[in-house]
């Protein structure tokens, strides 16, 4: 299969900074772990890959930090020919049509319960003549401090503006959200998706704004770690932690988007999955003590709170 | 809603059947372990759950035991509407249709990575006018010991007969496959299901096959637990145990029709979940060295084997 040709001109404006901010935030994260560097692994999708197509990524992963348990910053820009089912989905098309994907999506997975799980994503995508932006940010804490959640709100907040930040706050509690828990993943955050794929007049502007808020995500995160990192904590605190990861991995596996994307388009496995936490535990009828610090982050996980 | 009356004479026995397997298997279990017992949890279907109906179960599970870190054995009986995608899906009907089931299913982590993960489920089915029975069993060993699998095989096929031991178990290869990580997910077994749904004059037999294929569970395993239990391991293949856990997770989220059978008909969440391991580990590009006892399991993972 040959390159399809560019239908717009947003593949190479969000090759070059997605790149630019993989590797902003990577030399960030190295900074503030202070331990451990990230590797450093290109790759290319394979020839016999089951759908026709190519493309490659730089995914880069930094293990057993002195902050970082494990942390996963992943550039790709990948094309080929989207299984019918999807591109029924994605643009209502009878037939398999090509696509075009880059984006950069990172996890970051601290030691210390005390420090929240954070995950973002920013991505632009084509579907035959049809092309669009999405993207998001949301944390996810194991001890609830609401100093930390305001503070990564109102970051969110000043990145979007008001009423976009509305709007992409309520996807975000809607999107992650674990039905056979009744609970959401995390606090939230933001998301967004297909935003121009039906209005090509404000591709342009959805470039731009998705350009722009994606810088916000180091201010958004940083500070909290800065914070937090230092915090003592018991066994039974990590070991909680370990509990609600398994929680990460129920949504990752069974309900994330991107994870099903990328497995079904046969994307790099160990690339979709670096996700997944390094340790994680599951225990039957797990309930914590009622009044506890477990207990109250639990009530907000199941009635998502207005933070800024 | 009422409970439908049933419409064949297989609801009464497989109750019976499977209740009694439960408990022959749990007193087994403790008996080997030898340290901890099962506790016992009667539950009932909630009244809101989103699909009308209702039913129970009987979760059986053993935590940190000599033997087993996590032993779950469920008996359940539920009866509802099912979902039109499902009832499209079983039965080819374009509106949804009433459903019963019941089964009993079970997923044993033992402590030792010397000692395999087995699973096995029997059970029986109704959607509208046609019911059907399913089942199977297979093994998912950490380190290999040949005669282990072969013991294993051996004991299906004098329960099956040759001829459906040979179809089972190649179901079994078929049915517990990950495609993103192109490896089974352990040396298989067997696998059946929907046997007598497009045959009601061989439901009888298929009833009594099931029920007594379903008592040579005991006999497949408990001789390769008494081998193995009292094995000494290295700190280095514990964790190769905990990443090999890992992908029996991805493949019961990702890919498990009894998972997913069970999410979506509102099941009881913590006892359709008891399947996952106590404790799991994530690693980006693990690869075992070549040569290892890890790789040559990794081989027989990648090209299934004839055991008998």
């Amino acid at each position: 299969m040959t390159f399809p040709q560019a239908i717009m001109s947003y593949r190479e404006s969000s090759v070059t900074k997605f790149t630019a901010l993989q590797e902003e935030i990577c030399d960030a994260l190295e900074e503030i772990d202070g331990s451990q560097r990230f590797s450093s692994d290109h790759w290319q999708r394979p020839e016999n890959s089951l759908l026709e197509g190519g493309g490659g990524g730089h995914t880069r992963v930094l293990r057993g930090g002195a902050v970082f348990e494990s942390a996963g910053v992943n550039f790709s820009e990948v094309f080929g020919t989207l299984p019918l089912e999807m591109s029924k989905k994605l643009i209502g098309s009878e037939s398999e049509q090509p696509f075009f994907a880059t984006g950069v999506s990172l996890v970051l997975h601290p030691y210390s319960p005390m420090v929240p799980t954070v995950h973002a994503n920013f991505r632009y995508l084509e579907v035959a003549d049809k092309c669009w932006f999405g993207g998001g940010a949301d944390l996810t804490p194991y001890y609830l401090f609401e100093e930390d959640a305001e503070h990564f709100h109102r970051t969110w907040l000043e990145a979007c503006g008001e009423q976009r930040y509305r709007t992409f706050k309520e996807e975000c509690d809607r999107y992650f959200y674990l039905p056979h828990r009744e609970e959401a993943r995390g606090i939230g955050g933001i998301f967004f998706d297909y935003l121009g794929r039906d209005e090509p007049e404000k591709v342009a502007e959805y470039a731009e704004m998705t350009y722009a808020v994606s810088r916000h995500f180091l201010p958004s995160y940083l500070p909290i770690v800065a914070r937090r990192k230092s915090m003592s904590f018991t066994e039974a605190q990590k070991q909680f932690q370990l509990l609600r990861r398994g929680r990460y991995v129920e949504f990752n596996l069974v309900y994330d988007r991107g994870t099903q994307f990328g497995l079904r388009t046969k994307g790099r496995t160990e690339s979709i999955l670096m996700s997944l936490p390094p340790m994680v535990a599951w225990e039957y009828c797990f309930e914590p003590e009622p009044g506890s610090a477990e207990d109250a982050l639990l009530e907000v996980l199941r009635r998502p709170k207005d933070w800024v």
